[in-house]
Formats: structure tokens, C-alpha cells, sequence
């Protein structure tokens, strides 16, 4: 673990990271079972979002209308919801002895906002650390899965994409290798498992882990 | 002026900055008048605002509903919304050889996030300066006037304060301090009046300096 709330912070921090469509989600519910089986008690959170105030600002970010918002803006918002979400839920719920489990969290912003947008992955991760007040995830999770398949799984399931689903392959290919990169600089926290495979053999890995 | 830009933004960045009711609405409109006079085309604008998406961020800042926004998703609000503003609005402004006159810009972020809330004043001016890509304003006049004197004529105007004006007098006086600690750093740009006296006295000096 590799925050200096250590010793404040009973519960568990995890996160699971990927492209859209890599299957977040059915892992996270895997994983919600499996502690509420083991009575650990447990809290599920996204990002964008969160909060009340973070769910606002969500809507900003995701509206198909607000195509003008420029990577600077979106990189800021981003992070004024993960300020937001981190210390009026995921801190608090953590110093209560309660895990918590992210769908997103600081690696997405390196990812899409410092890779795919350009805005640079050291500066992103350093104003990241800012709004989250230095805390981070014990635990990473991150579905590697080629932006094909992703958009694939996505059009089988019908969803109507918002405005950040709806950039092009090249973009996801570029998240991607943002993704690659904190996988270097983090072995141990950030784990990468390869989302292609079935929702029961990713889980298989996820369990192995935890 | 202080930027890299300088080759390419023909228009002069003039903004005002003081606390709430020290009278940068009336300065604003006596500059734009004398610069209509004299044939030099002016834009007008203010933060946080500018543009349509730094409005729906502004209306999550100003809301008092949201009094439980955290120091520093308040202050990541801000620059997205300056952010915004900046590459949307001033910069291409600028570019087009027309003067742009804001009503608040990166100094109110120094002095009530970074001081008042206890963000860190040289922190939040990096942050700032991330969130304009570098862009700082030619000139800026801080009307210097005291919280007590601002309150009182914020209540003979009837006005109805939103969530920051609401804040206390002990609060303003540490925004007072942030703007006097920028004084001293920015001799040449920040140039400090005190509001205090007539606005016709004011604007004479302020016309001076132009």
C-alpha cells in the first residue's frame, strides 16, 4: 500500500480500470459477492460521480452536447469530481473499515486525459495525486482487451454511447497504452489481466489475487 | 507582459480582481467606455463563466445547495471553468487583435483557494497556470477595499449573496491577504487601488496607468 493514510485506513481500496466494454463492471459484481460472502463489508462507487456534487459534474463530462469541452477543462473536471468523490465518500467509507471498490479511479485521468488527449501522463498523475490529497488504490485491476472487441461486446449489448464511448478506436488504442505505461511504473499495485477472455476466467485471476 | 504568446495575441488581457463588492462591475464598465471612445475593439467577460459550459460549472459553484463541495473540488471547478474560458474565449480573442476585459481570473484562485481555504498560494498558482496554458493577463487591478466596507455596501444594494459571498468576514480578510501576497510578488501586472474611494477617484487612477 502506498499512501500515508495507512494506518487510518481500515478497509481496502480497489479499482478496476480498461477501456468501456471491457467488463468493469461484471467483475466488480463478481467481487461484491464474493466478500459479501465472506462478510466483509463492502462499498461500490464509480467515476465520474459518486456524490452528489460529483454526479453533477458527471453530466457535464458526459453530455453528448458539450462536444466543445477542451482536454484541459475535461482533465479538471475529472479531477474536481475525484476530489469530490475521495473525500466525502471513498475516505470516510475506507476509515470506517469498509472496502471500497471503484469502477475508475486516478489511472483512468493518466489514461485518457494525459495519454489519449496528450496532455501528458507525469503531469496528469502529479494533479491526480493533488485532488486525491496523495491517496491511493491498494489494488488495480485493469481489463486489457483490444478497442475492437470492446466496441464489439459494446454494439451486442445495444448501448447508446456517450460523448467519451463514442471517440474513435485510434483514441481507445491510445488509452490503452497509457494503461501499458502505469503497468510498467506500478508492478504491484496496477495488475494487468487479459479482458478478452471469459467473465469466469477473468474472475478466476481477480480471486487468485485478492 | 509575461507570456509566451506575446508574438500572437495582439489584443491586451486586462482583468479586475477584489473581493465581492469593492466595485470591479463599475471599473469594468468605465474602461470599456473610454476604450469604445478610442476605437479599441474590447470583450467584456468574466469568471468563473465566459462560455456555455463554464456557465453550467458555474451554477455547481455558486449553487447554495452545494455547501458541501470540498476546498479542493471547488478549486479544480474553477480552473476546469477557466480552462474553458481561456482556450475558448480569450485566447481567440486575443489572436483577433481585440482587447479582452474579465471580471476575475487566475489571482482569484490564488487568493480564495489558495489562501482563504488554505489550499497553498504557490500550488495553486502552478495549478492555474496549467489550466491557462500559461497565459497570464497584461495588467490586473486588485481594488484593495476592507471586508467591512464591502459587506455594507453589498447590503445597502439589497443584494442576495450566493454561496461565496455568504462566507464571513474572517474569510475575506485572508482572500485580502492572498491578493496582497500576489502584490508583492507581480510588481508590474498586479497593480493595487484602493477601492475604498470614490469610483470616479478610482477610475482616474486606473485611466492613468491605461
Amino acid at each position: 500500500m502506498s499512501n500515508k493514510k495507512d494506518s487510518i485506513l481500515r478497509g481496502k481500496f480497489i479499482t478496476f480500470e480498461g477501456i468501456d466494454g471491457c467488463g468493469k463492471s461484471t467483475q466488480t459484481r463478481y467481487l461484491k459477492e464474493y466478500l459479501d460472502k465472506k462478510n466483509i463489508p463492502v462499498k461500490i462507487t464509480r467515476e465520474p460521480g459518486g456524490t452528489r456534487v460529483a454526479e453533477k459534474i458527471r453530466t457535464i463530462l458526459l453530455n453528448r452536447d458539450n462536444m466543445e469541452l477542451k482536454p484541459r477543462a475535461e482533465l479538471l473536471l475529472y479531477l474536481a469530481s475525484r476530489a469530490q468523490h475521495t473525500e466525502e465518500i471513498i475516505l470516510p467509507t475506507l476509515m470506517d473499515g469498509i472496502w471500497v471498490i471503484s469502477d475508475r479511479f486516478a489511472d483512468s485521468s493518466i489514461a485518457y486525459q494525459g495519454a489519449a488527449r496528450g496532455l501528458g501522463m507525469e503531469i496528469v498523475k502529479n494533479m491526480s495525486l493533488f485532488a486525491t490529497n496523495g491517496l491511493v488504490p491498494n489494488l488495480t485491476f485493469f481489463l486489457d482487451i483490444a478497442p475492437k472487441v470492446a466496441s464489439e461486446r459494446m454494439q451486442m449489448q445495444g448501448k447508446i454511447l456517450d460523448r467519451l464511448e463514442s471517440e474513435a478506436e485510434s483514441f481507445r488504442q491510445k488509452v490503452r497504452e497509457g494503461y501499458l505505461w502505469i503497468a510498467q511504473q506500478e508492478k504491484d499495485r496496477f495488475i494487468t489481466i487479459n479482458g478478452e477472455l471469459s467473465p469466469e476466467e477473468v474472475w478466476k485471476q481477480i480471486k487468485h489475487i485478492i
